[in-house]
C-alpha cells in the first residue's frame, strides 16, 4: 500500500491530475503500466478523476495481439472504455531506427486518441530506472543540457505518475498485491541500446556508486529546470533578434548573448527554418557562431548560413513551389491525396475507430458541403482569439515554428472565402452536433522524407 | 609537429596566453606535462611569452624526488627558472581522501608561487580525456550543470593548453619527438576513483560510442557556458533578494524566480552564510525551496532556514566570539598563533622559499616596526579604489563571502590606526622596495576543521 501513497502524493504534489480530469492510460500489459492502472483506479474516486485505456499494437511481436486482448479485458472487468491502436512499424521504419518509429506512432496515436476523446491527459508509466536509462542514452550519444534533463513528470498533456519510484518498489508492489501482468521478450533483448543500457551498463555503474539511479535521476531534474529557464531565454533572445523578412539573425545583438545563449538560439533559429525534426550538432552550431563577415557555413539539410553585417541563412534549394488551386472536401473514408501539395485526407462519419498520426478536426455534416481545401495566398488572415482585429497567416506560422518551405503547400479548410482550420494550427471555433464528421490530415510519406 | 601547432592555435584561439605573460609550468615530470613544457618552449619566441617550471613533490611516492630532480635538470638545461615545492600530503589528509588533500595543496603553492613571481598563468597539462574522466566523475557522483562543466580551458589564472587533444595525440608526439619523461605507477593503481573510470570505465562506455570522450567533452563545452550564464543569474537574483543586516531572503521575490535560480539562490546563500568549501546537496536545497509559512529545514552545519514572512538563516550555535586584542609583528621566521583568533602568522625577509596555502602580503621592512595585528571592530572602513570616499570593512566580508562566524577573529594588519591588510580581501597599495618583508598568514588547523 505504501507505493500507491507514494504515488497518491506525487500526483498531488506535482498536479499531475486534477479533480474532473479525463486521463487515457497508456497500458502495454507489462507490469509498470499495469501497476499503474492498478494505482490510478484505486485513488479514482478520492481524487475524483476518470479513466481510458489504450494499447498500441506495434506488430512488432506475435505475442502483442494476446497481451492487447489481455489489456481489453482487464478494461473490461473494470468497465473502462478501452482503445486498441496499432501500426506496422517494421514496415513504416524501413530498416531505420524502429525504436524511434515506434515511440513516435505511439504517441501520434495516444495524441489524436485523447484529442477525439477530449481527455485531459496521458499517463505512462515511465520510472525512475527508465529516467536514468534516459540520462546515460543521452550522455552517450553527446547530449548537452537538454538531453540530460531526461523526461519530465508533467510535459504538456503528457504525464509520468511513477517517474519518482524505481522499478524494484513496482515489481514489489505488483507481487504483494498480486497483479497480473505480460512480460515483454523483448526487454531482455540487448539488440536495442536502451536494454544494453539498463542490462550491462547501470549495474557496472552501481560498482562505482550504489545510488546511482537517484543520482542520475536528480541530474535530470537539475538539469530540466535549468534547461527550461534557458530555453525561455533563448526563445525571447530569437524573438528580438529574428529579421522576418530577411530570414536573418541581427548581428551585433546577437554577438553581445552569452555564449550559451548564442548556441541556443543559433539551434532555435535553424529549427525554426527547417522544422522540428531536426537540429543543429554541437560543431554545427559552433560553425554558426563563428561566422566573421564574409563568411559562410554549409549545415544540413542544404541550408546555408552566411554573414553580411547580420547572419543570413538560405537554402541551397529554393522552397517548395507555393501550390494552389482548391479541391472540394469528400466524405467517402478514403484516403485522398492533394495533388503536389504533399499532403493527404480522410473524411467521414465518426467513429470510435484508432487514429494514428497527423491532423483531425470534427465538424457537423450539415456545414460540410461547402467545404474546400486551399493553400494560402497572400494577405490571408483569420479573426484573431479576443475577438479584436484578425491574425496574419503568415505569424501563425512563425509562431508555430512551420519551416519556410512547408508553408506554401500547407492545407486551409475553407468555408466560402473565410478559414476554418488551418491544419493542426488553428480552428474556427464550431458547434458540437448529432453528426459529427472526422476530418484527418496527414503529409505523404513522400514529401515528408 | 601537428600537434604542436594544434596547441598554438588553441592558445591563440582562447587567447590563453599574451604576448608578455610570465608562464609558471605545473610539472610532474610525466608525459603529459613534458609535452605541454616542449610544445610552450617551442612557441616562447614567436608568441612572445616567458616560462617559469614548478615541480610539487607529494612525498606519496618514493620517486617523486628523482622525478622532481629530473624537472629540474630540464629547466636547467633550457634555462627555466625553476620552483620545488612539496608537502606530506599523507601527514596533511590523516586517512581523508589524499587525491582532495593533493590536489588543494599543490594548487595553493602554484597560485601562491605565481604571487611571488608576479606571473600571469599558470598551465597545466590537463587533455581531452581527463576532462572525459572528470565529467564521469561528477555525474557518478550526482552532481548537475556545474560538475558536467567540469574543466575550463581558462579559468582565472589557471590555464589548460592542452585541453582540446587526446591522450593518444600527447603520447603519439612525444614518442615521435624523442620526449623524455617519468612513469607515475600510481596512474596505474585502481585505488583511486579517477584511475578507475579512466582504466575500466571509459573502454567500456567506448563500447555504446566509439567518440565517447568527444562526446562528453563537448557536453562539457556546453555545460560550462550554461552554468555560467546561470550563475550570473543567480548570483544577480541573490544580491537583489539578500537582506543584509537580517540574514534572510526576500521570500515573495523569491518565490517568483524560475525553479532553476531558486535552487541556485538558496545554495549560494548557504555557501556565503557558511563559507566556501560547503554546499548544500540536491534534497537540501529543495528543502529550502518547499519551506511554507512558520516552516523550517534543518540544513548541514547546524544552520537552520526558517520561514516568517521571509526566509531566515540562523546558526544553530552562536557565531564565534569576536576576538579582540592586538599582537605587534613579529618578524622571525617562525610561526605564532593568534591566540583564540583560530589564526597564525610567519614574517621574514622575502626569499624565494616555497610556501603553501593561506595568505601572503609583502612589504618594505622600514615600515614594519610599527605593524599590529588586529580584529575588526564596528565601523571600521578603507579607503575604496577610487579614492572617493571609504568602505565599509563588513561590505568587503560580504563581497567576498566570508561567512558570518569567521568575520570577528579575520587578522587584520594596521599601522597606527589604519587597516593596511585584510588578509587575503584587501590590501593598501604599498610602495616597491628592496628590502621586502614576507608576511603569511593562515588558518590554524584546529580551527579550519
Amino acid at each position: 500500500m505504501d507505493l500507491a501513497k507514494t504515488v497518491k502524493a506525487y500526483i498531488q504534489e506535482r498536479e499531475l491530475i486534477k479533480a474532473g480530469d479525463l486521463v487515457l492510460l497508456a497500458v502495454s500489459g507489462g507490469v509498470d503500466s499495469m501497476t499503474m492502472a492498478h494505482i490510478l483506479l484505486l485513488w479514482q474516486k478520492e481524487l475524483g478523476y476518470t479513466l481510458a485505456i489504450a494499447n498500441f499494437n506495434h506488430h512488432l511481436r506475435p505475442e502483442a495481439e494476446e497481451e492487447g486482448r489481455f489489456v481489453a479485458e482487464f478494461a473490461r472487468r473494470r468497465r473502462l472504455p478501452f482503445f486498441l491502436g496499432g501500426e506496422d512499424i517494421a514496415a513504416l521504419a524501413r530498416g531505420g531506427n524502429i525504436q524511434e518509429v515506434a515511440r513516435r506512432e505511439r504517441y501520434a496515436y495516444l495524441r489524436a486518441l485523447l484529442a477525439r476523446l477530449g481527455g485531459d491527459a496521458i499517463a505512462v508509466a515511465h520510472h525512475r530506472d527508465d529516467q536514468a536509462e534516459t540520462v546515460l542514452l543521452h550522455l552517450l550519444r553527446g547530449s548537452g543540457l537538454t538531453g540530460l534533463a531526461a523526461m519530465a513528470e508533467k510535459d504538456g498533456k503528457l504525464i509520468r505518475p511513477l517517474l519518482g519510484v524505481s522499478r524494484e518498489q513496482i515489481a514489489a508492489y505488483a507481487a504483494e498485491q498480486g497483479i497480473e501482468y505480460r512480460e515483454d521478450a523483448s526487454n531482455a533483448s540487448v539488440k536495442y541500446l536502451r536494454n544494453r543500457i539498463r542490462i550491462e551498463l547501470l549495474p557496472r555503474l552501481a560498482d562505482y556508486n550504489p545510488r546511482i539511479a537517484e543520482s542520475l535521476c536528480a541530474t535530470a531534474d537539475i538539469c530540466r529546470a535549468e534547461d527550461e529557464l534557458l530555453d525561455d531565454l533563448a526563445e525571447n533572445a530569437l524573438a528580438e533578434l529574428w529579421i522576418n523578412d530577411d530570414n536573418a539573425l541581427n548581428k551585433s545583438g546577437f554577438d553581445q548573448l552569452p555564449l550559451a545563449l548564442q548556441r541556443r538560439v543559433a539551434r532555435k533559429a535553424f529549427t525554426m527554418i527547417m522544422g522540428d525534426q531536426r537540429q543543429l550538432d554541437f560543431a554545427q552550431a559552433e560553425s554558426v557562431l563563428r561566422l566573421r563577415d564574409e563568411q559562410e557555413a554549409q549545415l544540413p539539410g542544404g541550408l546555408k548560413a552566411y554573414v553580411r553585417g547580420n547572419i543570413y541563412f538560405a537554402a541551397a534549394k529554393p522552397p517548395l513551389p507555393s501550390y494552389t488551386g482548391a479541391y472540394p472536401l469528400l466524405i467517402d473514408g478514403l484516403w485522398h491525396r492533394l495533388a503536389d501539395w504533399g499532403w493527404e485526407y480522410r473524411a467521414a462519419e465518426k467513429q470510435d475507430a484508432a487514429y494514428a498520426g497527423g491532423f483531425s478536426l470534427v465538424v457537423p455534416a450539415d456545414i460540410c458541403a461547402g467545404l474546400t481545401w486551399r493553400t494560402r495566398q497572400s494577405g490571408m488572415s483569420v479573426p484573431s482569439a479576443g475577438k479584436k482585429g484578425r491574425r496574419k497567416l503568415k505569424d501563425i506560422f512563425i509562431d508555430n515554428h512551420i519551416p519556410v518551405h512547408q508553408r506554401g503547400g500547407w492545407p486551409l479548410l475553407t468555408a466560402a472565402e473565410e478559414i476554418i482550420w488551418i491544419c493542426g494550427l488553428w480552428q474556427k471555433e464550431v458547434r458540437p452536433t448529432l453528426k459529427p464528421i472526422l476530418i484527418q490530415v496527414r503529409i505523404c510519406d513522400k514529401i515528408s522524407e
